[in-house]
This record gives structure tokens, C-alpha cells and sequence, in this order.
């Protein structure tokens, strides 16, 4: 490769990118029930299936989260943006966000936390350990289900296809949609037909 | 908002998406240099700024890491979409990852872990907390040092763009270009001019 070793040093900061952006769904009763959006988020093990979430002490969501000790991840389709943008500058403490941004708070089925019905996949967390870090608290779970809307799924074969669900990017700041596919993972050592 | 919930459950999955996916580089000596890539990588914290990694035992890089406690986190552009993917199916056990890719191994900051100069921003990192996890054992670090290619920096104000550098996401296992904008951070709630 042609190399360019111009470089300019920052301090530290968070600059890892593109990063996730999901609505974080809290609350055991219909009262309690919030939103929170966040991009410190992902996986963290595959075998058991956990994933983590960052959320500073001073949300509304996170004595929720905290007491409740569960949590819905609901993955961010184009046309839910504005409302998962919203979500994010907008508090719980001033805000019933259900009801202001008109989606559907629908039953999951291991956690009492209510699920997103318009997000293309619901997943389920419970809890596992919270380890404070600063400005941020990250919030460790095990994932307990998972719903997929069944417009998703591959008719014959009935495997999820998340190809088609527009999921959304969050990029040094700006949501972006999902582009041109560049290839599968192993792409690279593909023999060639 | 029109609500279907017509929801297909699934078995706990790791099906947050879209991820990021990083090159991570490592060894303290250029016989030890090594490229592992991830996806299981985000941000933790804001103040101080945090991040993790998220590695199998087995991999020949989880070694490295685990004995320096030093790695950095090398963004993806669209042109190294390719090696990316061959470093994460190819083992450092048995190539010599950057000879092989023709990558370029420059000199960090503060750490001895190896920066790869193609990338358009490179994050060096500082262990903190290692938590194993089942699978996968969850590198917590500190951001000591970041480095970006000046081609990416705005002329007049010197602030880092990375809307230009062709970032590479990672949905269901696939690798994709971003794609249209649709909103900045804070947009659902900005007043029209």
C-alpha cells in the first residue's frame, strides 16, 4: 500500500467510529417506562451472548436501569432517527417519551421492561455487573431474547436478514444510512468460482 | 408512528448492529507486531475517555495484549476493507500481518504497540481492567493518545472531518460504506431557520 504517515496528534478522545446508536427501552411499569438513546454500546461476548451499555449517573434512565437491573436494546431503523435523536437530548424526567414520539411500548418476554414494537429487533438484557468509569457507568448484561420483526426474516428460510432493515450509523456525531455492501466477512480469502 | 408488531423470537444472539470494526495492533518489538480485527469494540466513557476490546483467548493477540497492557485501535477506510477482513480470518501464529498486507508499522506516542499508518486514525491504548466474560475476555483501556491523517483535518479550523474518511461498518456480517446523511446529533429538536 502507498503509504501517508502525515499525521496530527490529539489528546485523548473518543474518536472510535462508526459507532451503533439504539434506543434503550427501561421501566417496570407503564409509569417507570423510558427512553434513553446511546452509542456506547455493543457486544462484548459471543458465547454467552452479552453486550454492554454506558449511561451517565445523572439520566433518568439509569436509576431505572440501576434498580431494575434489566433493559431493552431496540436497533434504530431510517425512519425511526428523528425519534431516536429526540430521545436522546430529551429527558424522562421532563418527557413521557412513549407518548410524545407516539411508538409502542409492547411486553417482552423474560424482562418486565417493555420493548419498542416499531424497532426492526428488540433485545432482551438483564444486568449482570456495573463497573463506574467516570462520566460514564458501563451496565454489563446477558441477553435473554431477542424479537425480530417478521418482515425481516428470509421467507424460505426464515433466518433474519438485517440487510433490509435500514439500520442506522452513528459517525463522529451524524447518523448516517448503510451504503454500498463491500463484502462478507471472509471475503478476502474467498476462492474465487 | 404506524405500529407492526408482528415479532418472531429468537434465542439470545448477538445481534446489536451496526458495530464498528477496528484493526487492532500490538507487540511491544517488530518480531511481536501483530494486526488482530474486531467488531466487539466500542466506547465506555466519556471523561476520562474509555474504550474496550473484546478478544478470545485463543487468538495469538490476546497473548500480546495481555503480557504489554498496550494496543491501538486503527479506524478502517473503505481501501483497507480488504485487509481488515484478511487480518481478522488470518492468524499472527502463522504470517507476519503487516509484511504480508504491506502495511506500514510506525512509531506511537506514548506506548510501544505499533500505529498503522494507512489508517485515518489511530487510538492508542492503555489496559486497565481485563474481565473475562465466557468466549471472550473484555479489554477496558484508556484513550492516552490520538493521531489522525492531516488530510482529514478542516484547512481553516485544523478540526478532524472524519465525514471524508470512508469509514467502514459492520452489520450482521457484512462490511458496508456509509451512506446518506440523514441527521447531526441533536437535529429532531433544532429550530428551522
Amino acid at each position: 500500500m502507498k503509504t501517508s504517515v502525515l499525521k496530527t496528534s490529539f489528546p485523548p478522545a473518543n474518536l472510535l467510529n462508526p459507532l451503533p446508536v439504539v434506543m434503550v427501552s427501561c421501566g417496570n411499569t407503564p409509569e417507570e417506562h423510558n427512553i434513553i438513546t446511546v452509542a456506547w454500546c455493543g457486544t462484548v461476548c459471543s458465547d454467552p451472548p452479552m453486550c454492554y451499555i454506558s449511561i451517565r449517573p445523572e439520566r433518568h434512565s439509569y436509576t431505572i436501569i440501576k434498580k431494575n437491573r434489566e433493559f431493552v436494546i431496540n436497533l434504530v431503523s431510517k425512519n425511526l432517527t428523528a425519534i431516536t435523536d429526540w430521545c436522546g437530548v430529551r429527558s424522562g424526567k421532563k418527557y413521557r417519551k412513549f407518548e410524545k414520539m407516539m411508538i409502542t411500548p409492547i411486553a417482552a418476554e423474560k424482562i418486565k421492561a417493555p420493548m419498542i414494537a416499531e424497532s426492526p429487533v428488540n433485545i432482551e438484557c438483564v444486568v449482570k455487573e456495573i463497573i463506574p468509569l467516570g462520566s460514564h457507568d458501563m451496565f454489563i448484561a446477558d441477553i435473554v431474547a431477542i424479537h425480530a420483526s417478521e418482515k425481516y426474516l428470509n421467507p424460505t428460510t426464515q433466518a433474519l436478514e438485517l440487510s433490509n432493515a435500514n439500520l442506522v450509523s452513528y459517525n463522529h456525531g451524524h447518523y448516517y444510512c448503510l451504503g454500498k455492501e463491500i463484502g462478507k466477512f471472509g471475503f478476502s480469502v474467498e476462492k474465487k468460482k
